[in-house]
């Protein structure tokens, strides 16, 4: 008998962000399935605690989590990064396929922010309907990204007027930013920005564990407030055990006064 | 006194894509605003229809929707496109100025999708704080994107592995189609990925009327689905009077076979 599995976007943190459509979800299936990764970062046993205040939230009665041991994965710059991270999937496949050989009933994979905005869970789930040895129907259900609230916080819209959105990571920043000028930057663990060549040129508006209950925001000129995210972005790690951060940055000559 | 102006993303049209803190805002303000298009365009009385099935579904006891006469725009293509844009949010702000001074209390502009993305709601709101005429406190709720609809009706994730997303318009797509191989192209009211040189090189995940009833949904190689889209997209304007589209374009050779 098939058993559905449905990807579940949580949206940034804060329970309120939740669609109803998650939270109905979340009350339809059996039991939650998380990636585990307390063994690898101990801090993030607080990502835990968010996560059960949103099941407290909207699940109505009792609701069960099944963590899966996250595998251990190569976080070092390889020769082939995309295949570090295809084997990192595969592990990954496998530990979720036999928890859900373990577990039966529908399952539910709790997603921090969008399953659709770098996230793994959509190629999780189809590596598993490839693998074939269990028999789940997917269902993707839509979450807010952090994205966004950095967006809504900060007054933001994401584009200037008629023009293009560059979403990019940290990793490819100084790249994308010779052709793009107005680029949201994503997974970016060391603030990349910092090493752009012509700080002054940009504006940012940044903001970390956007949806928790100490969120930090900071905007201005990339020159002017660059030493002030740095200290932002330590003072949040260090009192969470963890930080997530987000930013855009755009050109000034972009910015239009009216 | 100062007064609320909360812009709230409702979603891209289906009543159960609302977030919490959405309906809770509906629920505690005064009144809705919403900018009425149905002279410039007579199908969309259809549009209302669905923001009242939100309305009714998420807020307790009664509720009021001040309707403001939309300011005609220019649609032809300017020699000025961003000066035309700018003249039409001027008149829109003094539309919403007036609505807010025969109307006292909190207000809410319902905004469809994400207020942050390619919406005109919080340039129209910062236009009135400048005007400086009402004295409102302007707050932000994000919405889902018609695109995160999308990619979760596809399975799709919007990224490539460690890749970047380049959202952009209809207007642009031929130019950002040079540098970019990954994009989201939103506002396209021709399907201008027709008119790209190679359609054999992209596949396309498209979709129409997302979160409606009767959506629309298609993907496959460009050259192979494109007759098919424009088909279905025509479809979808005849039996509802307006059709609102969205497309993921990946290079074929950007897509990992594993």
């Amino acid at each position: 008998m098939t058993r559905r599995l449905a990807l579940v976007g949580l949206g940034p943190g804060d329970p309120e962000l939740l669609t109803a459509q998650a939270a109905r979800v979340l009350n339809e299936v059996d039991y939650f399935l998380v990636a585990d990764k307390t063994a690898q970062h101990p801090g993030t046993a607080d990502l835990i605690a968010m996560r059960e205040a949103i099941c407290d939230r909207h699940v109505t009665g009792e609701w069960r989590i099944v963590h899966v041991p996250d595998p251990e994965r190569d976080r070092a710059d390889p020769a082939d990064y995309g295949a570090a991270v295809r084997d990192w999937h595969e592990a990954r496949a496998v530990a979720f396929e036999q928890a859900l050989q373990e577990h039966p009933g529908d399952a539910a994979i709790l997603v921090w922010g969008d399953p659709a905005l770098y996230d793994s869970a959509i190629r999780l789930a189809d590596r598993i309907v490839e693998r074939g040895n269990v028999d789940v129907a997917v269902e993707v259900v839509p979450g807010l990204s952090s994205v966004q609230l950095l967006a809504a916080r900060h007054g933001l819209v994401l584009n200037t007027i008629g023009g293009p959105i560059t979403i990019t990571t940290g990793r490819r920043l100084l790249d994308d930013a010779r052709t793009g000028d107005n680029l949201v930057v994503m997974l970016d663990g060391s603030l990349t920005c910092r090493r752009l060549s012509d700080p002054s040129a940009w504006r940012i508006w940044w903001g970390a564990n956007l949806g928790s209950p100490d969120e930090q925001l900071v905007a201005g000129q990339l020159d002017e407030v660059a030493d002030e995210i740095s200290t932002r972005r330590e003072e949040a790690r260090a009192a969470r055990g963890w930080v997530m951060d987000t930013y855009l940055l755009r050109r000034a000559s972009h910015i239009v006064v009216p």
